[in-house]
């Protein structure tokens, strides 16, 4: 988004906006690879935490691209639950595609904590 | 959703996901509203405010929907910037719509911010 | 949603917006339920179809409660989406789960039917 | 996205997520600055029509993410609400903004459109 920066977006939150658009795309889809994959993967839990994962990380991103004071704390909450979704990727990193998500997942969460310590 | 009680959802979370399923609908119909009425009603940061406020209440419903353990996080987010966004209304009082919005506001945050301590 | 009929929605949309906002949560939610229960309730295609319906209900009430003029073509394609997802849960009818979630995608279908044919 | 192609989706398919997920970051974040600038920027039917594109280009771009059959159907309409969405922001293309803005609702709805014919 290569436009924002010239109006509203701070570049520091450019990154962090990507980092949670990306790291949205990457949970959505990883859910469905793990769904046809099936076995432990495929387990109620680890679906849902992926599906929250994309959420949180979509709103994230929507509260810096509207450029609301209050990313601060969406930020925070979106930091832990993508160290939790990490976590839980690792579990399985003898997969490739899951070893992809949790650095997804890790890369998101450290930019969302440096974001939410700055507001 | 008289059906969800039966299987996922246990009987207190009802509540506050109806609470947030309207609170979105109420601040996303009233932003239009909003910018239909011009003036203070149609500034920057009123209508951002309500984006906000409905986008963090549906991913609170959402995360209840799951059945998520993390809702609790989102929850507590949920109620502060439901009641935020009611003080916001509030100010504008003397306009219907805008003190329905504001009761709207409160009774969510005030469920949100239950859930969130039971969690 | 008793205040937003006085002033941007109009009465026949309220059901529309009603019909869409419960049948999000009741695929939503549904997901989790086949999710944990296994078995062919957990197929990778069931389960996108449910988060599919889900999201385009989400998007068709949005679009209805914005008072958006592009909400007929918005209703079309949600009464397919849905009336394709309550012949997938029907397939599984002897549990009463699925049977209300198809309940739930018919009601909805229908009523997107008549608002894309009205717009 | 580099891990996607790995797995689901098809290179082909990369392309149009990715004009999805910028258009709509562009469009919510234009909303906001539309409503900062105020005039005829900021009037309500135009705000409406950015954050009914932001929405269907997210929806669009969560169905190809989930692989789902169904986003021919999603890609067509999307192709829709940007062409429209770029004709208004041309109007106002004296802006710089806006036109950056129209730019990416048409790039975006030619990628959904060549999408939707070949679903």
């Amino acid at each position: 988004m290569t436009h924002t920066a010239t109006h509203t977006i701070a570049p520091d939150l450019e990154t962090c906006i990507d980092n949670c658009t990306q790291c949205h795309g990457v949970c959505l889809n990883t859910a469905q690879y793990c769904l046809q994959k099936g076995g432990e993967h495929a387990e109620a839990r680890h679906i849902r935490l992926l599906l929250d994962c994309a959420e949180i990380c979509r709103t994230s991103a929507d509260f810096m691209l509207r450029g609301s004071d209050l990313h601060g704390r969406i930020c925070g909450v979106c930091a832990e639950i993508c160290t939790r979704c990490a976590a839980e990727c690792e579990r399985m990193s003898d997969d490739p595609i899951m070893q992809q998500c949790a650095d997804m997942c890790r890369r998101c969460a450290e930019s969302c904590r440096e974001m939410s310590q700055a507001a």
